[in-house]
């Protein structure tokens, strides 16, 4: 049950996008850029980056949705989102793409935890400047988001099938409104 | 030492801001619609909310910069907001605005952490729907400034005159750009 009147047919964080569009508007723009914009970065492993730091803050919702979305594009698929929401070290993704989900999961920690040798072994595997920036912020913003579902106690649906459903609109659609 | 080459002399945030524009455009507008939009909470208030997350988290740089601007814009100005830095319980504030700082606090921790109870206490205290979300939102979103802010090792300035004086033009200014 919301901590707020939200729209009952609405799932996680279209509720309160729904209840507030002035604070939609940017929070939207902010996704695009991040998982949709121009970047060396796979969206598949930019939905992966946001799906683990999801995860790992335990919010059913946007770990359920952005699971989806990595499914649906990410090499590998399910497999790969579900190794990778167990344990990095052990996922079968690029070494690059494993240092990079290692910052991220220090920034769901705090930023503080993102060391100097977090960051050069993710240099080592080829990871540029803006590589590196887009992840800490793509951790920090799921952050955001994760606490944003969870503090206003959004319903997170039980049915597997409507995060199915919201990872395809996701993958084609992306985030813009 | 920040992590990825960013202007020496760009402060903490500001610095992230000029590095990638695409991002800063919507945290920028972000900020302004929840710290400086139409709204019954007083900025002083929202401001003191995100120094107190910001506090929680020891991010130096933003718990300087919004402490500062929290000082220039709530009633009894620095001593309040130490006050509420030390132990929100103690802090001389409006009982309304005590119990949106507890739940903001519970927000720093884990969505989860936001109680019925706590809720309930700040409806008592003639909190409203919109202050409430609100309330959440600032407090996920120095989730994420402080995870950018630090996660990317931006520089803290040791001189507090430099914290006076952002406080002086986020007071005067707010974040539009």
């Amino acid at each position: 049950m919301p901590h707020i009147p939200l729209d009952p047919q609405l799932p996680g964080i279209t509720a309160l996008f729904a209840y507030r569009p002035e604070t939609a508007a940017p929070l939207g723009q902010l996704a695009q850029v991040l998982l949709r914009g121009p970047s060396t970065l796979t969206v598949g492993e930019r939905e992966l980056i946001a799906t683990v730091v999801s995860n790992g803050n335990e919010c059913r919702f946007c770990t359920g949705s952005h699971a989806a979305a990595a499914a649906e594009t990410i090499d590998g698929g399910r497999a790969v989102v579900d190794a990778a929401c167990g344990r990095v070290d052990d996922a079968p993704v690029p070494a690059k793409l494993k240092a990079l989900l290692r910052i991220a999961l220090a920034v769901r920690e705090t930023g503080r935890a993102v060391t100097e040798e977090l960051v050069a072994a993710a240099r080592a595997e080829g990871a540029t400047d803006t590589e590196l920036h887009d992840t800490v912020l793509i951790a920090a913003s799921f952050c955001l988001f994760n606490r944003y579902v969870d503090g206003l106690a959004t319903v997170a649906p039980d049915d597997q099938a409507v995060y199915d459903q919201i990872g395809k609109q996701l993958a084609a659609g992306g985030y813009a409104r």
